[in-house]
């Protein structure tokens, strides 16, 4: 029953050619084995027995290929000569086609087997998240475009391989979109452990294609700060040099695309990074969801749309401290990006920071306060999406968190009295105190249940009828309207069924127009009088939510486009030396921007269930 | 009522003193409270919420306390200058004092209010872990009353607070070993979130130990194998430095104490590390348990007691693997602490580990096949102390898995065909493997229910029977025994209880000594007929499980005592260059040596639970 149900209230085009929808019995159900628990008592303690074995084993396979791949990636960045960075897009393309193959078996084969997929996880792969995973998608795509091009101008000093390693990353990264897009919801029941296999090794790729990522950007970046210097002292014009380009003979010459190539490649080269990451997340999620059974009662209620209805001082504040950021990031961007970055610059970036942050933990404080005072009932059923959710919002901070108490030892070892070094200092301290506050905020929010739905319907019910008021439109319109919203109600209390069922009895007895429209502003009124007594808490909440949605975009756009003031002031490079602040920056930013982004997730989810 | 249950299985002295041994009514759980949570519908659930954020909070603060220790220590290793040792020193004997603070409130204050300890897990903290935080401890503290001689000799050029902080340290240890002795089972029910920060707090405290422990232990390897270049060179005797000791002038006296305070101070270095971990992994493990409230089903079973009977080939196989092993690491340690270490003692020691190391992944192997065969109940209660033991083991095994792959890429990119080379490299592979198949052999064996103990109880009585029939003693002292053993006995099957009541009836019905012989013939004829058919599978297990713990603690301590050929034998060091091989081995081998000790804990509670 509760697969028809499923598929009825989200339905996706590829469902229709399987059998999916037929009501899942017990006969249907694929229950694990293992050859290790053959001797079970019950089927149930088996399966789940069977199912903890498989992801032991699948996480085993995993963990070899990352290892494997990490060694790879350290060999090649210590030791150049033995370890090139061919032999490591040998090995990736390898992973990568091997994933291809898996997940062309999976989209012909194991997803159309009979029985194969009878539960969906509604709250797996979100439309933010599949968006981002198109959105970042499509720009890696572009990159790998731009790589191509950019080695054929360059064709007679490069191998042909440099050809051939992007096509095949652009056939990986468009299949994978494809399936992520379409099968992130998916509890397989059919091919256990074959398909975890497939998942783990696929998360395993992302991962080193991450890992990878994150040592080329870096090893980018450092080759841009020196050239800097290099050209600060001749005061001449130094050629760019590309991170994989390492004869300085194969310089791209003066047209017009080849820099179109280069430029682009730079810019694009973040959301390649977090491509890879998010890819990582939801395929973690479906591995978590293979062979899950959900229960009846799990069934998706209909979640709230977003509306923006209702808010005004979240978006109106927000925009500004996001046109404030963008100009803050042009100057600094600017600036830095010259031959030499003065103080003026860090000042105004840092000062920018210190006088948003506050802003927006206060915001995240008074909203758990919030939480506290709303007389709401908790979630707490299982709920893996929301499990990994909690677990990567927490371990996302901590990459800032780490960078920020290096910071602080730093200054305050070094002189916490100069400007600039106070201003690091209170934007470190701040900065911790934010990533917690709005952990705190988020994880609060997200397992607090969605404001009582039927609550909802009749608010929005009582909206459309606000909007006939104005506009007038025939009885049907009104009637269709209401029954639109009825259908999109979940049954909570039968009690406000049954009187809003009064009321749309109510509602095909009247006839008379002015009668209607007496009625109509009796309700409105009404409406707006309960509206501003009952929910201030829930305004509250969505206004604050959407300011610090907007301010974590901010925050996730300046370091994304390029912006690394940790790495171009020089104190924390100066006290811990290059490498080590190098390494610490290679870990922490990283994760940084992941967090930006997955709060920015959390906290929508929070606005919409407020 | 399971209180008083738990209490009489278990007794313990200071629980005498408590009013904790009451049974435990409803009116006594003090159920958990969140000023987030008040407004939820039942009990249980604001309980649940209000633990979660407990937890959540005293974790943030042990995030921020380690992160700001590390930032500490990573200044401390990569700038001298700006952050002493003696400001580490500080930072960890404030923490220390803190933690004090909180331990004698515990033990003084909350342990002693009413109903605080209602119930006690019996999973936590078994005896070899209690017995290692012991022995650990005590080495401990002699490191430091070596430490306190040894500055207290060259008073002259140290600062006084050399003495005072190892002080400290003494009495944190001592206080620490004691608490953890006398309360690491209890799962306490008042002041929850002030027990939780503390407990968090002290862990933080431990890490930040360990991870000062290992830096300075490898910044201490480093100093050595330097020094060793140096006499190498000058063929001359270098004076040996001391890790605190910068100073050249500071030199250790000709006196037999100085030296042997020196050297004591250098063996009983490793042991510290480990006393660090344990104590982290016991001190979570009651974190977890604080405010849980175990269940009357949860009550202990009578644990079956270690025995050594049945096995001949594992104890006979493992002794011989320790004295070998012993032999090659006298022989490796004279070789590679002598001037020049050569060739030689490289192929010694790995062919060795190439000898060991199969014969421990077959072992394993089978163990894991026996397992599957065997039809024996999987134990599917909630059990963190187990859950801890799987992620520790997992946990602690990335450490050499991680190292392995690192030198398996390191050598196939240089020349794998050489003779030492293709010895390191099948170590490394095997290494691997053993791993994967001991972690695999453990973590299933920890998840099968002890071997049904009614059976255990019957095989122990005719023993004690058989012995009877050797020693022919008196009438009373057999029965005594036959009663003893069925004290240990757990009620597991009713049939069976009857059946052995039968036997006992029979036993005191016994008058004539020529029958009794004759009995006893006969019985243990058919004993060891029934053994022999029965359990082969029950002895295999042992035999492996009893091979593997000797294995793993030869392994265990060719490590601790200062063998360490990955950093010696030059190979991957020159590849990847000193300083990466440096974290690589510096964050590899702690782990590696954690992991052979908790597998050794894991091994016996196989072994005995086979």
């Amino acid at each position: 029953m509760s697969g028809n149900k499923a598929s009825k209230q989200k339905p996706c085009h590829h469902c229709k050619n399987r059998p999916a929808s037929a009501p899942p019995g017990t006969s249907m159900i694929h229950y694990e084995k293992f050859w290790l628990y053959r001797h079970c008592s019950s089927v149930q303690q088996r399966d789940r027995q069977a199912q903890k074995a498989g992801q032991l084993f699948s996480g085993l396979l995993a963990m070899n290929v990352v290892f494997l791949g990490s060694a790879f990636i350290s060999s090649m960045i210590f030791n150049h000569v033995a370890i090139t960075l061919a032999d490591l897009w040998i090995l990736l393309s390898i992973l990568k086609v091997l994933c291809l193959c898996w997940i062309i078996y999976y989209l012909l084969g194991t997803s159309r087997q009979p029985h194969a997929v009878l539960y969906r996880d509604s709250h797996a792969g979100p439309i933010w998240i599949r968006g981002s995973v198109l959105l970042f998608g499509s720009f890696s795509i572009l990159l790998n475009v731009f790589q191509i091009g950019y080695s054929a101008i360059l064709i007679q000093c490069k191998s042909r391989v440099e050809i051939v390693f992007p096509s095949i990353e652009i056939i990986f990264i468009f299949t994978q979109a494809f399936f992520l897009w379409h099968h992130s919801k998916d509890c397989i029941q059919v091919q256990h452990n074959f398909t975890r296999c497939g998942l783990m090794l696929t998360i395993a790729t992302n991962l080193l294609l991450w890992l990878l990522a994150v040592t080329n950007d870096t090893i980018h970046m450092e080759i841009e700060s020196q050239l800097r210097e290099v050209e600060q002292r001749f005061e001449g014009k130094a050629p760019f040099s590309h991170p994989c380009n390492e004869t300085a003979s194969c310089t791209c010459p003066n047209t017009t695309i080849c820099k179109v190539f280069q430029k682009g490649y730079i810019l694009l080269y973040p959301f390649n990074t977090e491509y890879c990451l998010i890819c990582c997340s939801v395929l973690y999620v479906m591995w978590k969801n293979v062979g899950r059974r959900i229960s009846h009662h799990h069934d998706p209620h209909i979640k709230p749309k977003f509306k923006l209805q209702g808010v005004v001082f979240g978006p109106l504040l927000g925009t500004i401290a996001v046109i404030i950021g963008i100009c803050v990031f042009m100057m600094y961007q600017i600036q830095a990006t010259g031959s030499a970055p003065n103080h003026q610059v860090f000042v105004m970036y840092y000062s920018y920071y210190i006088v948003l942050l506050p802003l927006m933990s206060v915001g995240a404080v008074i909203g758990t306060i919030i939480h506290a005072l709303e007389k709401k009932e908790l979630d707490t059923l299982k709920n893996p999406t929301r499990s990994l959710d909690v677990i990567l919002l927490m371990g996302a901070a901590l990459g800032q968190i780490a960078m920020s108490y290096f910071s602080i030892v730093a200054i305050v070892a070094t002189d916490p009295r100069d400007l600039l070094n106070s201003l690091i200092l209170s934007h470190s301290v701040l900065l911790i105190f934010q990533n917690i506050t709005q952990n705190v905020f988020i994880i609060d929010g997200l397992h607090r249940q969605p404001f009582a739905a039927a609550t909802e319907a009749r608010h929005t019910q009582h909206a459309g009828e606000q909007a006939v008021a104005s506009e007038l439109p025939s009885e049907e319109e009104t009637t269709t309207s209401s029954n639109q919203e009825h259908t999109q109600m979940s049954p909570s209390t039968e009690e406000e069924m049954k009187e809003e069922q009064n009321h749309e009895a109510y509602d095909q007895r009247r006839v008379n127009m002015l009668e209607l429209g007496e009625e109509i502003r009796k309700v409105s009124l009404s409406y707006i009088h309960s509206y501003s007594h009952l929910s201030w808490k829930r305004r509250a909440l969505r206004e604050i939510s959407f300011f610090l949605v907007l301010c974590n975009i901010i925050l996730w756009v300046m370091p994304t486009f390029g912006a690394h003031p940790v790495f171009e002031n020089g104190l924390e490079k100066s006290f811990y030396g290059y490498s080590t602040w190098f390494a610490i920056v290679n870990f922490g930013l990283p994760l940084g921007v992941f967090y930006r982004m997955h709060s920015v997730g959390g906290l929508l989810e929070v606005y919409i269930t407020a």
